[in-house]
């Protein structure tokens, strides 16, 4: 398998820690976002979208969306299992990492900053709109988990709630923004004493600067 | 089943439309967007984030994010499928409904625009800010899908992919946004000559306007 990536790509981190977690290599390439190299023609001819990451399989094929490679890693390497099997649970593990992948990282990534410099705004600006994007939605994580007990964001074993929460905490910190999330933070601690999690963190890449 | 949702929320329609396909009827509470009808304390207990869709299940749990949603409903009522069962096919129809529900939605959303107005911008630019985003959301959707047969954007029933393009193709109408997506345009057309997809319309919805 091939992981085109980068090393801060909160995306692509996500997906480091699902082949982490399920014991896979894959050769990583990377792609300099802020050298726009994810929009260059070879790479548009790997994924039209242009972002990053995108896993080519064994056959040839390549997918993209880091959910939807996870939940493929998921089903291909079921063990240790990134879902619950109730399928309440299930539909709850995957909400919190929607509420990430989907109302935070979209909202927030470094297209969408682009556009705010683009129309005139401060980094002041920019920064208060990063910071109430991911204030708005780990405030509702923290709700949403809060009944939940174990170590993890769901029970004693990480799933793909935690897999989407430890980057976005990680790039929460990276936009100095002020954590007040008790238990996103005991989550992310206790993530990080995974070698998994441990190795996908952005300063472990070869091509961080 | 209680499905709280508002007629011209895109996400709360994808849910509709699985409801349509899998046969079942829930119950709908419409929660009034632009009164923020969400944002009252007793939906919010509901769903902390104060987002619509959220789907009250029979033993009172209460699911949110539309895509995990749909998900659930696919594993309670199998059938007709949602996905397909190969999991490179899956994982491609997961991530063409990604793009819709994490790229382009969020990204132009009401809560989005709302704060460009409050960031003093004019409505064209608005209009300007939905065009781009669903017009390079789209534009990777119509060339990933380039090389699927069938009627719908997977072959020939309806997956996750065509629940999510409908509603977001709907939005661009909406907002003025020129279509220029004749795969895409197509799939739309086939969609609508079920009686799920039809039956899902905002303009149906009993809270229409």
């Amino acid at each position: 398998m091939i992981l085109h990536g980068y090393f801060r790509s909160t995306a692509s981190w996500r997906v480091r820690i699902a082949l982490g977690l399920k014991g896979q290599e894959a050769v990583q390439v990377s792609h300099h976002l802020r050298k726009g190299e994810h929009r260059s023609p070879a790479f548009l001819a790997l994924n039209p979208q242009g972002l990053l990451p995108a896993l080519e399989v064994d056959d040839g094929q390549v997918l993209t969306q880091s959910l939807a490679i996870i939940e493929y890693l998921d089903e291909l390497f079921p063990e240790p299992a990134l879902l619950p099997t109730d399928p309440v649970q299930k539909a709850k593990v995957r909400a919190v990492a929607q509420i990430v992948a989907c109302d935070i990282h979209p909202v927030q990534n470094l297209k969408v900053l682009q556009r705010l410099r683009d129309l005139g705004h401060s980094e002041d600006q920019v920064q208060e709109w990063v910071a109430k994007t991911i204030e708005e939605g780990l405030d509702a994580v923290e709700q949403l988990i809060a009944d939940q007990s174990g170590r993890f964001a769901f029970g004693d074993t990480p799933t793909l709630a935690d897999i989407c929460i430890v980057p976005q905490l990680g790039n929460a910190r990276r936009f100095g923004v002020e954590l007040r999330w008790p238990r996103i933070q005991a989550i992310e601690a206790a993530c990080l004493e995974l070698n998994a999690f441990k190795r996908a963190v952005p300063s472990a890449q070869p091509d961080a600067e």
